[in-house]
Parts: C-alpha cells; structure tokens; sequence
C-alpha cells in the first residue's frame, strides 16, 4: 500500500514502478517529449490491470512541465499558455463549436483559487453569438460552481444542469491538484481526457465529472498546487539518500496538506497561463492578445 | 411618460399618485405601519390596471426603511436583521422545508454585490442535512449565478438547473435596485412575491425569476445601491422647489448611474443585514449567533 | 459665491469665467493644445488675484482629457500612460534621480482607490541600487500612507517622515478629486507642481503636501473620480438649458458625492494609467514592457 | 549547528535542550503556567551565554497556546483575545497613553498578512483625543509599512518616522514567524520585549524594531504561519521515532517554507484575536464589543 498522495499520473506511475520489479503491465505506457522547450509526459491507462495499478481511471495523462521556462521572463506567461493550448488541442484532436468551462474550488482558499481564477480569463462568448464581430467565435460559457460548504450543491449538480442547458461538444474542467514534490506546485499542468472528481481522489459518481455522468467529454486541466506533510517528508528523505520509516506512522502531524509560503502569486500567475491556454485551445481565430481584449 | 427611473414600487407609487388627480385605481392600495421602530409600506398591485399604472407586476411590495435606526449603534446590524426576518416571516406565511437562496449580480461591481454578498451570510445547510446535530434545520442551498457578461449564461437558466436540482419550496433571490432618491441607497429593502428580472427592470420572460417561470414560489429581496442621475437632478429640484425642466432635455449626460462615494461600506453592511434577515427567515430555530457560527 | 463644487483647475476657471463679464484677470491663463490626439488645457495661476479667483494655489494645472481615446482599444492603457509620461516630462522639464511617489486615498473605498493603487504600479527600485543591472534607474521609492480615519496619522505627518529618509528631488503625489461633470470622472488627469491637500480643498497647513511643508518640489496628480450631487443637478440643468435654482436650495440630498456605477472597472483602469505614466515619466530608460517586468 | 527553523523561543529552547545533556545555563529560565485554560510558556534569556545558546536576543518570551480553545466555539474568537490581552497586559506592567501600532508583512502573501490585517483591527484614536467622547482613550496610532520589494522602504525607516512624529511610549509590532511545527502554525502567539527584526531572523541593524534603534519600548507579537519543509520533515520522523538523516541533505527541495492548505481563513481568525488582544491591552476602558463598534 503506497502511503503518498498524489492526483499526478505521472507520479503515480513513478511510485508504481519503483514498487514493482517487473513492470511490465498491460496497458500501462509512459512516453516523454517536448514542447516549445518544455518536458512534456504522456502516461496512457488502457487496461483495467493499469488501472488499479496506478489508482487512477482509464486515460490519457498529460503532463506539461514548465520549469524549463523562466518565470522572471516577461514572456513567461505567453510561453506558457501557447505551450498549454498545444498540448490541449493535440489531446483534442478537433476544433469544438460549443464548450463549458467549469473552474472548480474555492475562491476564498487560495490553493484552491486555480480553478475559479483560471475561468475569470477565459472569455465567456455565447451571449455574443449573435453580434456579426464575432461570428467565427466557437461558443464558450464560463461556470464557476463554489463548494459544497458554502452552497450546498455539489459542483456536479450545477454542471449538470448548465451542460442541459448549453449542450456544449465539450466540458474543460479546471481544478487544484496534490502533487508529491514541492518542485512541481504551480509549476506543471495534467491534462487528461478522464474527467476528474472535485475535492478529492475518491471515486464518487455523484461528484465526478466525467463523459458518463455528464453525456459529453470531460477534458480535466489540473494544477498542481498542495503537497501532504507527511509525502513531503518521505520525498526529502529519499532525496536525502535516509532510510524510510514505516509511512503510518508520519500520519502524526502530517494528515496536513501545506503549499508554499508564496502560492498567493504563483497560483495567480498558473491561473492566468490555463486560462489563456484554454481560451486560445477553444478559440482558434485568436490571438492572445486578442483573446485579453475580450477579458479585459 | 415618466422619465424618473425607479425599482421600487414605493417610488412608483408615489410618482402615479403626483401624476394622477384622481387616484382611485382599483386594486392599487398602500398601506403603512412600524416594525421594531422602522417605517414598513406595503403597496399592493392586484389589477392589470394597477399593474400598467405602476409598470410592476401584481404582487406584494414590501419596503422596510432602516432609517430610524443608526448605523453607528453597535446593535445596528442585528436590530436590522431582525426587523427584516420578521418582514419576510410575515410575506412567507408559514415556515419552508427547503429553500433555494440566489445572489444576484456582479461581485467585481461594488453597487452590485449586494446579491452575491447576501448569499455569502446565509449558511448553506443542505449537505448537513444527515447530521443529527442539523436535524432541525431547513435545507438550504445558495447560489451566485454570475452575470452574463463574464459567464455567457442567464442568471435565470443556473437557477431553473440548480431549482430542479434542490426542488425548493421557495427561491428566495437577491439584488440591487435602482431608487430615484440617495437617502433609499443602502437604508432602505424591498420585499416582493412578484419576482424579478436580473439587470433590468424590461420585462424579459428568458431572464425572469417568477412563479412562472420556476415553478415554485419566488420571494425578492431588493436593495437600492443607485440612482439615475437625470432622476436625482429632478428630485433635487422638487426638494428645491424649482420649476421642472422638460425630462427628456436632462437625459445628456445623465444617463448614467450613480451611487455615493462611500458605496462599499454601505453595500457591505446591508449584505449582512440581507443575509442574515433572510437566514434567520428561513431557520427558525437559530438565533442571530447561531446563524452566524454556521458561517464563520 | 460659486456653489459647485470642483476640484479641476480647468472646471473653476470655466465657472470663474462664467460669472465674470471682464475676464481680464492679471496672472491668469488658459491655453489648449493637443498631445498624442488628446485635448490638453493649461491653466496658469500666476498672481494673487488669479489664485483668489480660483481658489487655487499659485502654480501651473495641466489637465489631459483621454475621450479621444477609446476604451476599448486593446492599445487603450499604453496610448493614454504614453500620453501622461510626455506631460509629466513636459512639466518636470528635466529627470530626477530620487523620487518618492505616494498614493493618497483609502484602498477601502472605490473612488478613492486611485492613489493606492495607482502607486501599486510604479515598481519601486530604490532597495535595488546596489545591483549593477539596475544602475541606471532611478532611485524611487513608493508609499501608500492611509487615512487619518484608520490610522490616526496624517498622510503629510507619514510623507514628512518618507522624505527625510530618502531625501527624495521630487515628491509625485497621486490622489482622486471631484468634478463637476460626470463626463470626466477617470477619463481626465490633472497635474500641478501647486501640490495637494489629501482629502479636501479646504487649505490646512498641517495637511497639505507642498513644496513650502516637504521642502522638496511635489508633483501632483489627479484623477477626477466623484462628482457632488447638487453640482451635477446645476450642470444637467444648464445642459438642458433650464432655469437654475438657489444653489443653496438643492443642498438637502445633494451635500453627497456620487460616483459612476462601474467605478471598480474605470478606476482601475485609470489607477494602471496613472501609475505606468508615473514610472515612465521618472524612468527613462525604460520601455512600458520593461517597467511591467518589473511589477509583476 | 541546528539544522530547525524556528523563530519560536519555546521551540529554540527545546531544541537545545534537546542537543545539550548540561543544561544549566546561566541566565535561561523556562517556566509554565495556564491563562484561562491556556497554556503560557515564558522563556527568560537574561544573559549573553543564554543569548547565544538560543539565537536569540535578551528578554522575556511569552508564548500563549490556545489549542485548549476550540475554533468552532462562537466564542473563540473573544475567548482568545481576552486571554491574549491579560498576557500583553501583564508583560507592559502599566497603561501606556500613546502607543504605535505596527502591523509587519506583506498584504499580497496570505501567510505574512498577519501583521496588516491585526493592525486593520486595531482602532487609531489619535486623531479623536480632541473628541470630549474620547477623551478617556490611549492615544493609538496604527502603521502598516508594507515591504521593501514593493515600497523600496525598510519598514524599520517608515516606523522611525511616525515614532518621531507621536512619540510613543511603547511601539507594538505584529509580524507572522516561522515554527517547527504545523500544529503551533495559527494556534500559538509570542510576545517578547525583545523586539523584531522584520522579515528574517537574521541580526540586521537598520532593520530591526528594538528599543535601541527606536528609543522606546517595543513589544512583539508573532504567530507562527509557516515551516521550513526540511524542518517539518525531521520533526515528522521525530515523531515517528525515525533515524534522523543528514539535515544538511535534506535541503534540496527543502529550503521551502510551508503553510497549511487553509491559512486563509486561519491566518484571517488570528488577525482578528491579534488585533482584539492588542487594542483591548490598550484601551482598558473599553469592552470587545466597544472596541468593535470603533473599527467598523
């Protein structure tokens, strides 16, 4: 039983093999590549053996890594997005008249503002469709749902009834994930087409969004942006070259998930890259400035 | 044709009355009388012809007026609370299973926040709904539809998604209202069983909260946060007692909204007044600290 | 006796003008000119006569009207800081090596956010002296000093302090100001080398920032964001070409300033304006790009 | 050489405990009490060797735990500041007239928000003693400097100005610190009459806020709101009895500081008891709820 948390298919993958001896799984690949300089992972879940093995649903996992990129770089933000809306109309495969974007989390938690941020910079379009200017825009509506605690609705209540309500080609759900390693918070982005359940990693079909409790696709954009304690501690003392100790017994103080001391900007700045990366992935007459114009 | 724009029923009352000699409409009346110390008018429109003199629908129009009590007293906000619970116990009549609670309006607007700040102090209760603790509770769920501009969706389509999701008794909806006087802003809240049409006082039947189009009964709560300027010009100048120039000819620059400089502490201190008001309404068993340890 | 109320050099010059016949007044001038398509008037207030006149201080007023530009414009935000980096130059007349830039207002009210804000965007640079990458920027440094109401401080007793430690050559101060057109609320700037009292006309030594009270020249920079009530009721009637009232009569509501519904957006936007024309204005060597850098 | 993070005396001085069998230092006490149901520790370093041996300067450490309380008590909140007021008052000795109220930090860093939004609550009455209402109040002047990056000030400087213009008989200044310990992380507050050094442990002399550079007393209050990510790790493997590695090896992605996912709203409770606890310490004649009415 593997006591790191983790929402990234890409660790999950790393903890699976470095379990397992023989890692030969059916349905379970890993591939690596670039995009516009950045390391991009593409782990696939094909089977039902891959996917009890890496805990995660059937799918393709993307993961875009943008510590090549320099965050001092006035470009950053541009780089960035057009590296994600790459990524995101390759796992695509088409061009989608009409999209719903849902930012999923919790504006007042700011590991959680990824989500709604994300959504306030993509440009809502629907209610323009019928101006002549912007007759090749594809229609895109922006849904920002809260959280259970403060609305009483689960996210996936008020999604459903949005999706009846614009029947869009697609869903771009966008959410706060749990990495492993403090390096990869606010600093990568998994793209899968497996949907995603808010607030958690457990299955639970009346929170998912996915293509089967939606009736369209899902595609899930997540960032990276809390680490457990306790993960944290055993990912330093593997760097560290430390003998591990048994995992349950750092659940102590650990059960605690922290974030870096500045996620305030970082998440602003990851919030703005996924938002312009999707818009210009739904949008392609746009440019991105452009695509501000419409935002601002 | 009245050039003077207003949201209150009050107003438009008052102005028909200026307008008319003879005031006998059938199914108009207005009646008054305090409630913990606050002037309470109630003007009821029960005829299409009262309807068309007053351009509101038929319905109850209730308006509380805070301004007997004063702001600095430290007891404000509760007593205020308090004199609004009772107001809206009275136009309910009996006590709901299950409420939905909607904050209408533009968050990044400060006239506009009243709607979704209110909902920000009503405690969502639904999903505690199978704590034993929460036994006596209504059921409540809150939403904060947005606005079109930023999400691309009627505020009216979230809620017939989210009223079908809950199946409330009652929608309780909340927002700003333009007054034709500065002393109403802020000081002043309109209850209605009428309904409302987000943004606008044009009838639009896509965009209308009512009986009618939700299938269940609506309850508006309503706060004045503007006025039109050319209307503010003109009430100056009755105040004053100057000869009033030809309505049309004031429409230059004065087709704009305004609202007092110091809007934001105001909106803010009627958001809570709202919020609380309308939770206390729907739970009868919490007191105001109750209420309120339910948010924080 | 003038009973609107303006805090424009430009406006009290025009109603000055208004009320006299003879307007030969010794010290008094008014001049127009145009800088990157914009309307810019200069107001000289050169004697004792002219500055009871007007009830100014004695100094020039430039005032940059924006209307020729287009809001919408994606080009909007860098064409109108162009423009008020070229007037600020203009009226400096030469660079400075030290500066102390502060924002006077109070962050928790909309209209008077101008100067906090607008300070926010003039990235400070006087902690990066030392860096050999930086040597050619001027030394500046950025205080946002709050309100008597909130910190018991005056602004000057704070700036007083600022400017012994920096020991700056100029003082730019960014405030908001009253109007008497709703026309020109966050889409006109005024600068003066008079100096400014926060938050009032009314002169009060121990309040003013001036050349006499720092020691240092002051820059002042102004942005019309409110206008009073009752001004703007005499300014709609005279639009309309109406009879005017007693001035004094239409103080009942009207001793309240107002301000345009859609503050937030508008002030935010002239606060970024402000702010870049600042900068720019005291970095030379720097392009609208770079000085953003260094921002964000 | 201790490898752990902490601005805590308490937590300094378990650690060297912890690393010396001979623990008889002249001149360091420990010494342990409760204050309405809370545990105080005080830490007394009186002399050079004590000094040394804890990193920390001379004086007297209070720090108040109030994991006793609970955060879902409607009381916290006043129990919490009540208890925090009787510390600071029993550390001044005496009522001071005129105090300087610092609040240290970084507003756009939700972990360093502690300081400005503790000083938010604090009520300036400077600027009321001519006031006969008021005139049995301390005269408390409230100051939130910012931080160099954005301001090119040392907070140090700005502090120094206002001390020279109200000539204080005691400064108090709120800064966030760093702990070892997650649990300490919003539920503890040390006081000290050491003073401050804004930003960093490190001895800096123009940056420091201590009697000597400001000459008058100054009073520090911290609460802990981040870990050191290598600092959590050894103490979690403390915990579960773990072989401690290297902590030299454990600072490659270590050199991070932590914060709970959910310091928003825990940072912004502690702020409130801060600021509560100071002003209600000053202003011995009001109860919480008259302070409260002052600031609203």
């Amino acid at each position: 039983m593997n006591a790191r948390r983790t929402d990234l298919a890409l660790e999950a993958h790393a903890l699976f093999r470095a379990a397992q001896r023989d890692n030969a799984v059916d349905g379970l690949t890993l591939t690596e590549r670039t995009r516009r300089g950045c390391a991009v992972t593409t782990v696939t879940v094909e089977s039902e053996t891959a996917s009890r093995a890496l805990g995660k649903p059937r799918g393709t996992y993307v993961t875009l890594d943008l510590r090549a990129l320099s965050p001092e770089d006035p470009a950053y933000t541009e780089r960035a997005s057009l590296a994600l809306r790459d990524e995101l109309r390759a796992l695509l495969g088409h061009a989608v008249d009409t999209a719903l974007v849902v930012g999923l989390g919790n504006r007042a938690m700011t590991p959680d503002v990824i989500g709604p941020r994300a959504a306030d910079h993509v440009p809502a379009t629907r209610h323009l469709k019928s101006c002549a200017a912007f007759g090749a825009l594809a229609d895109v509506s922006v849904l920002t749902p809260g959280v259970l605690g403060t609305t009483g609705l689960e996210a996936a209540e008020l999604v459903r009834g949005a999706v009846e309500t614009v029947r869009p080609d697609l869903v771009v759900a966008v959410d706060a994930l749990a990495s492993q390693s403090l390096g990869r918070v606010c600093a990568t982005v998994q793209l899968t087409d497996a949907g995603i359940v808010p607030g958690s990693g457990v299955g639970n079909h009346r929170r998912a969004l996915t293509r089967e409790t939606l009736g369209v696709p899902v595609l899930a954009v997540g960032v990276p942006t809390v680490v457990d304690a306790a993960t944290l501690a055993l990912d330093l003392l593997d760097e560290a070259g430390a003998d591990l100790p048994d995992p349950a017994a750092l659940r102590g103080q650990g059960s605690v998930m922290v974030t870096p001391r500045d996620i305030d900007a970082r998440a602003e700045q990851l919030a703005r890259i996924v938002g312009f990366g999707v818009g210009l992935a739904l949008q392609p007459s746009l440019s991105l400035s452009e695509l501000r114009a419409l935002i601002d």
